[in-house]
């Protein structure tokens, strides 16, 4: 059978409509996408049994993109919950979903997301393969294959594998304060240690390709190894996974199979310009999907804020993909509201970074809002606000505070709440 | 009258017990402080009204402080309110609290906060100028130094004055898609360019100096012209004034009174470094007190956000204090729950950019929390967290969404709602 995935096509000269699509919403020519589509630092998921998919690419040449996490846990399982956080997550803007059910019915969760969603859509098979084997002493590659079959089948653009966390790897990580905090890659890591054996997703890594390259998933090369607080950070554990990324990398390339490296985690705020710089060495320019990272481990219940300091630093200097960290992580599963937190403070870094980096268009919005508050215009701003409804919440209760109705008409008031009309500074020096 | 200034007597070998505190609290050596007192490179704010005080030091050297706004508008006037703010923002940890107050009893509400607050206290004495003068026409330095003198007289430990906004700048602030947002600066320049007449902060800056030095009130140099947008950021108008702040910083430390200059303000993330930098050369390294900055203007509802990742950029680069930015800016006047998210943001970002920076000690809270974390001392996180409140909130709520009741005992739980028992990484971990 012929390779029918992108990076196929455009190492044979072709131009896709996926890769038109993106090189229209990125502002650059379509040429430019192909070449970097061929050469692996663009990677566009778009499994072709996603019906309705809008393709997206994701490199660091492109405007950064978000992904925001959704999916049940044995816990607390409910498909209308599930679609619910599907909604808020693409409304608030996030670019892909990744859906991370490890429990209840995950088979039918995730063929009503992939329906409902134009965005592409990520998994991490792992998770599946755990809830259907029963216990972790039935793991094989087998089993992996036909979980990671089925799911590509369906039409699941982007998996998740931790194929780079080796056996050998294993003591270093005891050495942690934190040890192995990613799920699959610590269940890996307590059967490569019981059984004595590989970590399977390696030695299948083949036959894993040709799953791919059949439906052109794309695979995102999970680092089992990420640092779980600031005082596991850049050690040998994470760094020895990643080299072992950067060989994988080279396989699915070799192969035509498109490929992101995921990275870190909890990065303390001077490392993370290093972290960035050393994938784009390792992995020869892989697109770089990082969470967060996390710049502080003693704020929880405010990650999405500690995570997004990190991630502005980490877009600024080359990731590609931000995923998102909600308020709820170190706490528990988060609900819609934490979604639409997530979501909102991931845009804004990804937009500060692409502002930062002059990406094509990027300082557009910024330049109309502030045009729009010049002129006193709320409505304006508050149609170009990367959340209207929150702004206009807001706006509510500052004039429910001083007695006005919450639809008091504010279009021609020169002046805001803040600092009222005497001392509004944006009237005064209109008028210099 | 000898001068009783901390530079004056730490330029006479002198050091205080408010240096001794500082000193312990920065674990470092008194002489530490004392040299760099003397230097100008660290203030202490300190007036010797203020009874109750506890000192604090401000320089890139020290841990990096923020700074709570607080204060009424003409609009919105209560000082039981204002106490409120008080408490919210010394609670979640703000290291000093501007009363911006600009309207109602302005006196009484700045006298209680200064009774009720250990930290220093700053004002804009051009709001009360005002205020009092019933009309901008009415401006005089004499109405300024009468006002500055009975601010000073009651305990105010530093005050913000825009002296260094000349005439001359005028013309490149009206090149400006958003001219000049700072209220002091605006109502300045419209005065400037009615009346043909040079700033009278800047006229009177030695009677001012006079003033400062018999009650050592620190001097903030504020920046009259901070962009108020990201197309107005590190302009002409922008380091004119920036050139006068650090003449005015010189002729402060010949004079023993205390200087900090403000900064920007809305400046996009690749251009924070320059700024900061910019400012330790031109003001000889006097501490540096940023307004965030905001990295994108379109995230109205958000800009505690957008401007903790500026703020955390600005502190890397050596910005001494961060002054908070609520949810509310460009919108309206905080609310204490505004206050509370505004200063929770500002302390993560302070606290990131000293762990990034190696301060001392700064790391301890960190290990501290992820080996709770470890550990499933789910009391011990809650105790270590910026905001255990919030925290224990978030746990709560998690809780309830799995039915369980928020009295639930999870001291002993293993595993938290995020993956559930079979997939908690860090039981799996610690277990190989």
């Amino acid at each position: 059978m012929s390779c029918i995935t992108q990076p196929a096509q455009a190492k044979a000269g072709i131009i896709t409509d996926a890769m038109k699509h993106v090189a229209e919403v990125e502002m650059v020519s379509p040429e430019t996408i192909r070449a970097a589509v061929a050469a692996g630092t663009v990677v566009i998921p778009a499994n072709i049994n996603h019906k309705g998919l809008v393709p997206v690419g994701i490199g660091r040449s492109l405007k950064t993109k978000i992904n925001a996490n959704i999916g049940n846990s044995a816990l607390s399982s409910c498909p209308r919950q599930e679609l619910e956080k599907l909604r808020h997550a693409l409304k608030y803007g996030a670019d892909t979903v990744m859906d991370l059910s490890t429990g209840g019915n995950i088979n039918q969760i995730r063929r009503s997301i992939i329906e409902h969603s134009p965005a592409p859509i990520g998994t991490v098979p792992m998770y599946e393969v755990l809830a259907r084997c029963e216990t972790v002493d039935n793991l094989s590659e087998s089993f992996i294959l036909d979980v990671m079959r089925e799911q590509a089948e369906q039409g699941v653009d982007y998996m998740t594998i931790h194929a780079g966390l080796l056996k050998a790897h294993i003591p270093a990580a005891k050495k942690r304060m934190l040890r192995i905090v990613s799920r699959g890659g610590s269940i890996l890591a307590a059967w490569m240690n019981k059984n004595n054996r590989e970590n399977p997703f390696y030695t299948a890594f083949d036959e894993i390709l040709e799953i791919c390259r059949r439906y052109d998933v794309t695979l995102s090369l999970g680092d089992g190894m990420r640092p779980g607080c600031l005082a596991d950070a850049s050690d040998e554990a994470q760094f020895a996974e990643l080299d072992v990324l950067g060989e994988l990398v080279r396989r699915c390339r070799a192969a035509d199979v498109q490929a992101m490296v995921e990275g870190p985690g909890h990065i303390p705020f001077n490392e993370i310009e290093m972290n960035m710089k050393r994938e784009q060495r390792v992995c020869d320019d892989a697109p770089f999907y990082i969470l967060g990272p996390v710049v502080t481990d003693c704020a929880p219940g405010y990650d999405h804020i500690t995570s997004a300091i990190g991630a502005t630093m980490g877009a600024f200097h080359g990731a590609a993909m931000l995923c998102y960290v909600t308020p709820k992580e170190h706490i528990g599963l988060p609900n819609a509201r934490d979604v639409r937190d997530g979501v909102i403070a991931y845009k804004i870094a990804a937009h500060a970074a692409d502002v930062a980096l002059g990406k094509p268009g990027a300082r557009d919005r910024d330049d109309a809002i502030s045009r729009a508050r010049a002129d006193f215009d709320w409505e304006k701003q508050f149609e170009l606000a990367l959340d209207p409804e929150k702004a206009r919440e807001l706006r509510a209760e500052a004039l429910a505070e001083r007695d006005m109705p919450a639809d008091h008409d504010h279009k021609d008031e020169r002046f805001c709440t803040m600092c009222g009309p005497n001392f509004c500074s944006v009237r005064i020096s209109r008028e210099l």
